[in-house]
């Protein structure tokens, strides 16, 4: 198990404020005293979102948070890339286990959510979502998606009160109209491996949207947008494990081998701006 | 595409009253004079739930729906086995799909969540499980947990508010403390198939739980009931497509094929009890 703790501090609820960092760092709900991330390769624990990163955006129950390098802390600038590296690395591993982080605003960040003065523990944040991009000032950044678990993952009501703490959402996977429409065009058959995962109940195959939906990628639920992929080649496209070129020949980034095509049938095709769109969020 | 109207009818939001299942059906709302079910292999529109059934079971947001058949109107006792076809084979596609149902309460329901005359919509509902069971009246029933997507279904808030109507939670991944455990102790593969999924943030499995959590199953969130699955197994496993016998042995439920053996680590090991649970679960 990890020794980090994935939740809220004892005695220390929404809400709660905080002079300082040390403040902050002795009630141990954000543990280092600089970095705006507490976390590594293993998972993150919490967040600071103070206004340090010119590319952070905050919507109150969603945030956009640009990872921690290449920062110039006087300036508030980049002035370097980013790697998926260190706390990066830990809110990408958040992701892949649903784990939450604790998200602390500080006084600097946008001031429709942040305090006036200090810090606030303002809950606890799934991370959705994570990419590449290049920054305002021109370096390559790592973005995350951040969505409040008081928004989105509230788990079905159960009898057991135990079971309640611990379980977070891991995946979530999306479905709608032109989504059925284009697993039925392939038969529920993965596009990239051609699995189909037969249940007593009929086909499953899950749909993958190649430029992303919602903020900010903003991708169309569009059949020229939409994937029919097995649920495991789907998580590794989504992932960035797996990129799909212009000629729909399917690359395994870690090797950087072609690792097969996409299936495509002859009423359907993928519009190459999406792809390239996907491909560049992940290197 | 579906001809199906997986949503809510225009004209009708929830709180909707109607005096008859004339008028039900006349606004499209439950389109059946009679069944409880609207719907066919290919997916359910809308359920009435009126008391028909004695293994019905009503907690407000939550409903543990019982299928069609077998069911005798004048005493709502079972008198005969329910089969996983027509409106309950509808129900379990939902499940498959994410598409929600209509749900409809007659005034011959649960008293604390039923109108006091006639009949009323009460909003989606999605499909979060089926399984089989032995009725109170000692016939086989199908059983699906319904969840009220006011409850769990809130998406992430995007720009495109196109985006937001048709899209619905196909498949739900949960994690916590113990199946993080579970995975690392099988390093991220699959138990039935080997597979480990690399991604650039690290490798990536699912935690299954044998006997389900949550109502009526309460199975328990402890290391003897977790699987470490990659996420096609996983689907297979959950649906029912697959099953583990007790000398942890693969069957293919289409076919009655042994199609593997689940490998266990040493200091592992699953509650044969929970197996036996699982398994009568699904035919």
């Amino acid at each position: 198990m990890s020794g980090r703790t994935h939740g809220e501090i004892s005695g220390y609820p929404v809400g709660s404020t905080f002079l300082n960092r040390a403040q902050l760092a002795a009630a141990k709900v954000h543990r280092p005293l600089q970095g705006g991330i507490c976390g590594g390769k293993d998972g993150a624990e919490s967040i600071v979102v103070s206004g340090g990163y010119v590319d952070d955006e905050d919507y109150g129950d969603e945030i956009v948070y640009t990872g921690q390098g290449g920062n110039d802390p006087a300036t508030k600038r980049q002035v370097g890339h980013q790697e998926l590296t260190l706390g990066n690395a830990g809110l990408a591993r958040n992701q892949l286990e649903g784990n939450p982080v604790r998200v602390i605003r500080g006084a600097g960040g946008d001031p429709s959510f942040s305090p006036p003065a200090g810090f606030r523990y303002d809950g606890l944040f799934r991370v959705v979502d994570h990419w590449r991009a290049d920054g305002k000032d021109g370096f390559r950044i790592w973005r995350f998606r951040l969505v409040s678990l008081d928004n989105i993952d509230q788990p079905p009501i159960m009898d057991d009160a135990e079971v309640h703490a611990p379980t977070v959402i891991q995946r979530q996977v999306r479905s709608g109209p032109l989504a059925v429409k284009v697993k039925k065009l392939y038969g529920y058959h993965c596009q990239i491996c051609d699995t189909r995962l037969e249940t007593p109940a009929g086909p499953y195959a899950e749909a993958a949207h190649v430029r992303p939906l919602g903020r900010p990628h903003n991708g169309p639920d569009s059949l020229d947008n939409i994937l029919c992929l097995c649920p495991n080649h789907h998580v590794l496209f989504t992932s960035g494990a797996i990129w799909i070129g212009e000629h729909l020949e399917v690359l395994d980034v870690a090797t950087g081998q072609q690792a097969g095509t996409v299936r495509m049938a002859a009423e359907h095709a993928i519009a190459p701006s999406h792809l390239a769109y996907r491909a560049a969020l992940h290197p």
